[in-house]
């Protein structure tokens, strides 16, 4: 009994994963584009006060369980990883 | 022109961060349920077979644009800090 408990919870947190990775996905593609526009404009790609305007308006939204620190700290993975994509292509450009 | 395209696209990552926000905060909460069938069941918490399992999972269903590298950082931030939750839980559960 306990056993198939813990095998549909498990069943949820996978189903859970998959949707989060396809989001991420989605975001890094929207991201990507971000970076295409303000490349056309010449404008620097990491923008600090973005980052934090985003921090402050999740953190505001989160209605837990998850606390803003821990929020926090996930977040700002997915925004710097963003980032470290763009540089890689932007480095790979060059080499073309 | 461009102007609103990027704000546009800006709108577009708030919108994948509130989701991304929404679904991480629901894992949280499956997990948690994780955590107390398995604190009844005497068995320890954290489960590197299954983790491994989970990033093994994602990665061969990940379409990028998002590097495996940098998904395994993410996922990898995510199921600590859901683990670092469940044992903050418990630390409180036994000061009460």
């Amino acid at each position: 009994m306990r056993q198939n408990e813990l095998e549909a919870l498990r069943s949820q947190v996978t189903e859970l994963n998959d949707k989060i990775l396809d989001l991420i996905n989605e975001r890094t593609a929207v991201v990507q584009e971000i970076g295409k526009v303000k490349e056309k404009q010449g404008v620097n790609r990491y923008d600090p006060i973005r980052e934090r305007e985003m921090l402050n308006s999740l953190k505001e939204k989160n209605n837990g369980p998850l606390p803003n620190g821990v929020l926090e700290q996930i977040f700002k993975g997915i925004f710097m990883s963003a980032l470290e994509i763009q540089e890689d292509e932007q480095r790979n450009a060059l080499l073309v």
